[in-house]
């Protein structure tokens, strides 16, 4: 089969707030080729992203994302691959391009799913998808009761695990953090999973991340996330040596192999946590899934978008049975709600199960979404290089 | 203070071929605050910068960079360091913003030193800037004595150092390589100094890249240049440590500090090389400079466009003496070289020196430039959120 089409929905909430939630708008690819249809979705400024795909060519390394997917050949696993390293390889000097050839790869992989007949997983590999124990990715509350009241109904919920994150936490000296940590143990009770994000707030300030590392190791943390920014590997070495002993999870803002490699290699991670709608895809974030079980690091998804998202998330890690836990966004706006027609739910035992469906096993549906569809054009020397493709 | 108007000018050549060769386009930044008004220039795909500056905010940490421009402060270093901090922290999640960040940088540091009346690398604390050895950056040839006639024109030309790249290299077995290395050689006499620049064509395989060490060594390389990816630091680090020994230099790609701070303490270079117009601008680069002190690594400048281009990335490194190589294009478009009026050129002991004059010391002539300028608009949900400036 030829690639016959490959379009761009720009979706977003009528208003975007300035809080932490990347659920208030998304970037959805889909790719048609032979009687196939295969969805993607890419992680952050939809914008920006598309002017990757469209953009004129700088130089032999610096192309559009376009010439590496218009006419080419999607019949197996292989033409995926080529298609990756074709990207790498010839938009080398484009930043953006790895967000965007995320959505391009998810949709890839699903459009050869729903040919074979088979869920993405067992075209990567996997016999089987294990079930995992989603926790509920959520910000912390603006008060420390806030942050309890939201415990405690996370598991009145019938969630057996939480991460808190963001917001405040960082911000508001150590007291503040204090409060928040106790609250939200509290909340949850003694035996739930407590997941804690810093959101980078400490930069590579590791002084700043070690004073909480006692209250962190006071109410149990399952693991500390992203103290610092990506790609900072001596403070997350230092930090993960320090005492008291909390595990480190980091490696969302990894947008290609080798930085999640280095995470692996040279950060001292428990948890690597990767983004298949940021690293590159399913392609690359199965690639950093195999490393991770060399190294003895436990492999996480990082989710804050739709169920879409969610499903492209699981597969790269979907036959490890050890790596049990994964993120599952509890806050979502109405926009990522509605993405997928069929949802990824927790069954009776608090755990939740990869789609036994062709593809990702989620239904777009676009007209059910023109609501949200942003309208974009792009003309460069009067030629329209991109507008919204009809739904 | 306060910033008036941040403007960015897309140029290209009428045509722009598939070659290794940056120059063919450029995007300019013009920022204008009190009587003041400073120039920068962002490394490559001038369309997706610009739209990263624009986009929509798609969340807390994925804003458009204006969002840490508009109506902000500029009376010294400070505001610059604050403007910095403001996009990593806001646009975090925006993987294009370090490349547009770059060029604002640059044209903050120019704009504050026309204040100050004095060059940028006095207001970086040097207190002179020491003259540079700039090595003629080109391609291979297409042949053997493709390379051999440029490398003999090069000395001619009055070069004392050469560098070759990209073009086959890598591509069509070791015997051409060896060819190519050789021809190189010869061109420039027993005397002159060669780099070798391989362009990542060896992606992770060590085994390739070893595979060239006994060409690389038999003629007497100064460096051999990103043989893999950026930031694929164990490949970097087992090569640095193979046999022949061969100094390693990398770190063009590098769009953020930690990446190169990671380069230089696992990747086992012997050279860093920082784009100016990529890592984040000025500010950045001259971070990563005084690392590579720390750390007794030669830092070079990487530069293969503009002499705006060619002064910013000299500045960071300028007071640095021992740190002597510096890269210098010789292949420019005309296009990169009418950019800045003033020229950096050799003097008769075939060094350069930076403009004694304030801010970058090149003077950016936009209706020069007219013939150049690729008109771009760019329109969300029928608002238009960026048109191409008056000249």
């Amino acid at each position: 089969m030829k690639i016959e089409s490959v379009d761009f929905f720009y979706l977003s909430m009528p208003e975007v707030l300035d809080i932490g939630d990347g659920s208030q708008d998304a970037l959805l690819v889909r790719i048609r080729a032979g009687n196939y249809e295969g969805w993607g979705e890419c992680e952050a400024s939809p914008l920006t992203s598309i002017a990757s795909y469209v953009c004129p060519m700088s130089h032999s390394a610096c192309k559009p994302l376009k010439y590496s997917l218009e006419g080419k050949s999607i019949n197996d696993a292989q033409d995926i691959y080529a298609i990756s390293r074709s990207v790498h390889e010839n938009s080398l000097d484009l930043l953006q391009a790895n967000h965007t050839l995320s959505g391009i790869d998810i949709a890839l992989w699903d459009l050869l799913g729903k040919k074979a007949g088979v869920p993405v997983y067992q075209l990567l590999g996997y016999k089987k998808a294990y079930p995992k124990l989603p926790y509920a990715s959520q910000l912390f509350g603006n008060s420390p009761e806030d942050t309890f009241e939201k415990a405690a109904s996370t598991i009145r919920a019938g969630y057996k695990a939480a991460k808190f994150g963001w917001g405040g936490f960082g911000k508001s000296g150590l007291t503040n953090d204090i409060n928040h940590l106790q609250a939200a143990r509290e909340g949850l009770g003694p035996d739930a999973i407590l997941m804690v994000d810093a959101g980078t707030i400490f930069g590579e300030d590791i002084a700043a991340a070690k004073e909480r590392l006692v209250a962190l190791k006071a109410v149990n943390t399952y693991w500390f996330e992203e103290p610092f920014v990506n790609g900072a590997l001596y403070p997350y070495k230092t930090l993960s040596a320090a005492s008291p002993p909390v595990p480190l999870a980091g490696g969302e803002g990894c947008s290609n192999f080798v930085q999640a490699q280095a995470m692996i290699a040279y950060g001292g991670l428990s948890f690597i946590q990767i983004d298949a709608g940021r690293i590159g895809g399913i392609t690359v974030a199965k690639r950093v899934a195999d490393l991770a079980v060399q190294y003895g690091v436990t492999y996480v998804n990082h989710t804050f978008n739709s169920h879409l998202a969610l499903s492209a998330s699981l597969q790269s890690y979907a036959g490890i049975e050890k790596d049990i836990v994964c993120e599952y966004p509890v806050e979502l706006k109405s926009l990522a709600q509605e993405i997928g027609r069929e949802k990824i739910l927790r069954g009776e035992d608090g755990r939740i199960n990869l789609p036994d469906r062709p593809g990702l096993g989620i239904t777009v549906d676009m007209a059910a979404l023109k609501k949200y569809l942003v309208d974009v054009e792009i003309r460069v020397n009067g030629k329209n290089l991109y507008y919204t493709p009809e739904c």
